[in-house]
């Protein structure tokens, strides 16, 4: 980024991205949400991961990461494993993240979006990087969630809701 | 956006905006072409569009959205139909698409981004919004392809390669 571009307009504030991400997470909720429990945990299509992996991987970005970038700290990456067992638990962990993000992204200065921090210990690249990267990831999962639902005749919901 | 945020340093330039979503866009081409020929216009999961059918809409949208934004068009949403009828033509107009977008973007001043349009007459949000839904919305549709590559045995390229 050079002075003259750092002089210019903003085209998205930091508090217009978290709200674009909020709003992704609310539908990404929503389709967690819309599985019946069982298949949450079992259903997948072509050898893929279930939902419920999926959930996990997003749940292991989103808040730590976050903090993360906040505390420059480098932990590696680490999935919850085998401890959350129903739907129930991934919502209630859903909403510890969401009040978490909600938390860490406003301390974020504005400067620091395009400085470089080793997100996990090994993704060296801007932090604006990383956080387009966070929201791209999950609705490129929760896309793969929705050919799910269809394929258990759910209807889910509409993508432009959030 | 008020005057404050207007004078901070910028989280993201328009130009690597465009950067980022042609990065994309590389990677929906690739998901494209991984298809087999008959499978890309035959193949679905749970009664939803084919490859093809929601490739069409990522053509109508990309290219055309953005032009329209440009000379403030409000001409309607318009699918090519059943004007594309081989991978090949559809390769071909994704690249045609890609030109348009890098020759129109630019034309796009900063303070243009925070300002209402009327998308196809129907979609009046400020052109950022717009933006980024295009770029969500490929991501999307193109999540739920890698699942029809899957489903026909298929290993579809690394997300996140662009």
């Amino acid at each position: 980024m050079n002075a003259t571009a750092a002089e210019t307009v903003q085209i998205i504030t930091p508090s217009q991205l978290l709200t674009h991400w909020q709003g992704h997470r609310k539908l990404t909720r929503r389709v967690i949400d819309a599985f019946p429990e069982k298949d949450f945990f079992d259903y997948s299509i072509g050898g893929m991961r279930t939902a419920s992996q999926l959930t996990l991987e997003l749940l292991a970005i989103g808040a730590p990461a976050l903090k993360a970038i906040v505390e420059r700290d480098e932990k590696p990456y680490e999935e919850a494993g085998n401890a959350l067992t129903t739907k129930a638990q991934f919502l209630e962990q859903w909403d510890k993240s969401t009040a978490i993000i909600n938390d860490y992204f406003p301390q974020i200065p504005s400067e620091d979006f395009s400085k470089t921090f080793n997100l996990f210990g090994q993704y060296n690249s801007p932090i604006i990087h990383s956080v387009l990267y966070f929201v791209d990831n999950e609705i490129h999962h929760r896309g793969q969630m929705y050919v799910y639902l269809r394929g258990l005749g759910i209807e889910p919901p509409f993508f432009w809701e959030r």
